[in-house]
Formats: structure tokens, C-alpha cells, sequence
């Protein structure tokens, strides 16, 4: 493992699960200088306990965030409440690990509806985040002075993408008959195919993108039998991103660094 | 090439392009017994004039149907209109070819409404027809006398989606450049996982799935600097066509027969 994360951090979905994990492994790991900003629909809600307990325990460290990632006007104004706490500063990792599933809904019951609503939260959410975070990334890539050049990491400035196994449109014949999730599959390789997009984009910027699949992690969204825990999946995770530079750019790897065919 | 295609047909997108080209070649060649269904928005719409001429030099053989894929409910509308006529038959072929683009929209210029409309028209659309269809492909898979046991091909029952390239996550670095269609690319990518995941589904019912890459050609989409006419591109695709069995169901061709990475 290579030197630990830095920076200003933004996580989605940092309610519970990967995503309440990653704001509790990055809580104990950056320094002074390091702030972390942990989005979830409702701060205020019942399903934000522990990350409130959290951000009470790692004083100065975590900002809650309310973001929605379906609306438009909650991304707007996360961002500018960002922005606003960053100052003159950059954002040097935006994780976007907020996702749904519809995991019980096979093809006779899946509604357009589904379909919408899943690419809506999967991937247009991500997307117009990126977009509106852009600015803040691209400083932080200039005013990183610990680097030269090209060289891109994810404590310069980076996007990482929360994938899945499951985006494998290769890999589909082995997955597909644990669960159909059709809505899921298909935002998932949409998902994929922006963090590509974004990482050509991108490269003259010096933003790093990858996608990242966490493993099979019990949480909410993994159930009960799956064999990682998200401490686990997280230091795995965070392990990986800390060594990621240049030419990993626009790929997509499991927690343990390997490659993910698309 | 082997055999030519026969049976029931249906096409969307069909009033130009592609899609024009598409219903021209296969009315030049079906049986007696066969028919397409040869589905635009706007049968009676200038854009349509072609369609209709077309359908006049082929009496018998074309019937143009009113779809617009980004509405459920003409999706129903159609699928009614078409089982009604079919009757005790069934639909061997679907061909969706009907799809959107926003080419001069770069990520600046790209809002939600973009990346939402053109998943709706390329993959939900796609989505909702095949599963409103399906009884009318597992009955021209039941029905079939001329193949035996689960041997199956695009005269039998089959889904063909008319993919890209530029769905290609792979190649993306290579065409990225070109123009960057983020709402493009990320449909098509989740088109090619539809795919994938219906050619599992529908291994059981013997019915072939696979998506096809039509080249560059010249029609409003590909732009007037696109090297294939739309008859030649037609006229590859469908000679892959009939040659298509179980191994090729779940994969990415092109029009001359090659594996396109995903």
C-alpha cells in the first residue's frame, strides 16, 4: 500500500453500508488538511444515525452533506454548499458510490419505471455531479504542488465510480442467473461507459477516473450472504485507490487491484 | 450467405436510414408467407413518404404500424395492432433499430434531459418491446417446424438490436475523439448489456438474441462523410443475419461478421 488518501473527499450514498464504511476508514486516515464530505438524501433522518454519530466522533473531519442524486436542484445546492466550506481550495476525490437496485423485480414485473429510475440514480446522478464538481476537481489537480506534470492520482484529483461484477456485460453469462436485475445490469454498464468516457476527457485536465467493484459486500444492498464485510471491501478499496496513477485511468478493478474484462 | 430470412419481421426506426433500408431489402426477398411490420412515429407524416412508397411497390408484403418506442403506451398500441394481423402466428424477427442522438452535445451543453431521453427511446423502448413481444417470439420459436430441437437462427425467432461501435467501453479510447455523445455512448453500452442479458433469458425459449454494429453509414445519424450507403451496410448485416446460430446469441457483431469487443 502506498501513501494513505488526502485531500478534500466527497462519498454519496455515505449513509450506511460502502459507502458509511469508506467515511469511516477515510475519518481515521487523513490529516489535518483533509475533509470529508459525506452526502446522503436525509442527514436529519433515522437512516443517518450512525453517519451523524460518526461525523461526531471524528471532530473537524466529516461534513453531512444533503444530496439527492435524482434531483437536480439537491446536486446544485450540495455543490454550492461544498464549494462554499472548500474556499479557494479543490476537490481531489469525489467517490460516487449512491446507487438503487431493484433486485427483486425479473423481466415480467420490471416496469419502465424501473428502468428510469434506476439509469436516473446509477448514472445521470454521477454524471451531472461530475459536471458540476468539475471545476473544483480541475483546481485541485493545479494546485497540488506535491506533483509534477502529468501524473495522476487519486490524491490529486480523481473520480472513482462504484461498479460491480455485475457491470460485466462479459462476465453477465456467469451472473445472470443469481438475479435477473435488468435495471440494474444496464445502468451499471452505462456506468462503466462514462467512467471510460470521463477518463479520456478528463486526461488533459490530469483527473484520474476508474471504476471500482467492491466484491460481493454484506450490506443492504448485498444481503446477508455475501462473503465480504464493507471494512473488509473499504480497506481493500482504499488500498487499490491509493496506488492508482496514470494508466489506470478509464479501467475498471475489483477491490483487490484486478481487472474487470467490460 | 445462407437461406433468406422469411417470416414475420418487424422493424422500428423504419421510415428512414438503417431502417428504410432495412424493410426495402428484406421486402425484395421474403416468401409468400412472410411480412414486415415496418414501424415509425409518424406513418402518415412527411418524414414517412418513403416508407409509403415502399410499402405500394410491395403490395402484400409490408404493413406499416405507428410506434413510437418512448411511449408505453403506443409500445401496446403496436404489439396489439401486430398480434391482431400475425393471429395464430408468431413474430420471428424484431429488429430494433429506432434510436436517438444528441451528436452536438458535449458535456458542457449536456443536461438530464438529454442523458434520460435517449436511454428511454435506446434502451427502455428496446426493453419494453421485446417484453411485450415475447409471447410472439416463443410462439414462432414453439411453432417452427422446419428446426428441430433448440438449433436456433434469425428465421426462427430472434432479437436484433442494432448497436455501434461506439457502444464499444473498450474501443472508447479510440473514438472518443470523434465527437463525445456521453448520452450516445452510455445507451448504447446499456443496450449491448440488454442484449447480453436477454440472449441468457431467452437461451430456454430458443430464442437468439444479438446486437450488430451497421458501420458508419450515411444516413441522418451517420452524417454525409460516412463510408458505407445504408444498402450496403443493410445488405452485409442481413447476409450476418441469416447465418447466425446458438453460439452467436449474446454477442456484439458487425456488419461484415466480426466480434466487437464490449
Amino acid at each position: 500500500m502506498s501513501e494513505k488518501l488526502k485531500g478534500n473527499i466527497l462519498v454519496t450514498g455515505a449513509n450506511r453500508g460502502i459507502g458509511l464504511a469508506l467515511v469511516k476508514q477515510l475519518g481515521e486516515t487523513p490529516g489535518e488538511e483533509g475533509h470529508i464530505y459525506a452526502c446522503c438524501r436525509d442527514p436529519q433522518g433515522p437512516g443517518a444515525q450512525a453517519l451523524r454519530d460518526l461525523s461526531t466522533q471524528c471532530p473537524g473531519k466529516i461534513t453531512v452533506v444533503k444530496l439527492d442524486v435524482s434531483d437536480v436542484d439537491s446536486i446544485s445546492s450540495a455543490v454550492q454548499t461544498v464549494s462554499r466550506i472548500i474556499g479557494a481550495g479543490g476537490l481531489n476525490l469525489l467517490i460516487n458510490n449512491a446507487a438503487i437496485n431493484r433486485p427483486e423485480t425479473p423481466l415480467s414485473a420490471c416496469e419502465k419505471k424501473d428502468m428510469m429510475e434506476v439509469y436516473e440514480t446509477n448514472v445521470v446522478g454521477p454524471f451531472l455531479l461530475v459536471k458540476m464538481l468539475l471545476p473544483l476537481l480541475q483546481k485541485a489537480a493545479e494546485m497540488d504542488s506535491t506533483v509534477k506534470g502529468d501524473k495522476m492520482s487519486c490524491s490529486r484529483s480523481a473520480i472513482v465510480n462504484i461498479s460491480s461484477l455485475i457491470s460485466s456485460i462479459e462476465k453477465c453469462p456467469e451472473t445472470f442467473y443469481i438475479k435477473q436485475m435488468y435495471p440494474y445490469r444496464t445502468s451499471k454498464a452505462a456506468l462503466n461507459m462514462l467512467s471510460r468516457c470521463l477518463a479520456e476527457d478528463f486526461r488533459r485536465h490530469n483527473i484520474l477516473v476508474a471504476a471500482v467493484h467492491p466484491g460481493w459486500v454484506r450490506t443492504a444492498m448485498g444481503g446477508e450472504m455475501a462473503s465480504l464485510t464493507p471494512q473488509d471491501s473499504v480497506s481493500g478499496m482504499l488500498s487499490i485507490l491509493t496506488s492508482l496513477s496514470n494508466k489506470h485511468s478509464g479501467m475498471l478493478l475489483d477491490w483487490e487491484g484486478n481487472t474487470i474484462p467490460w
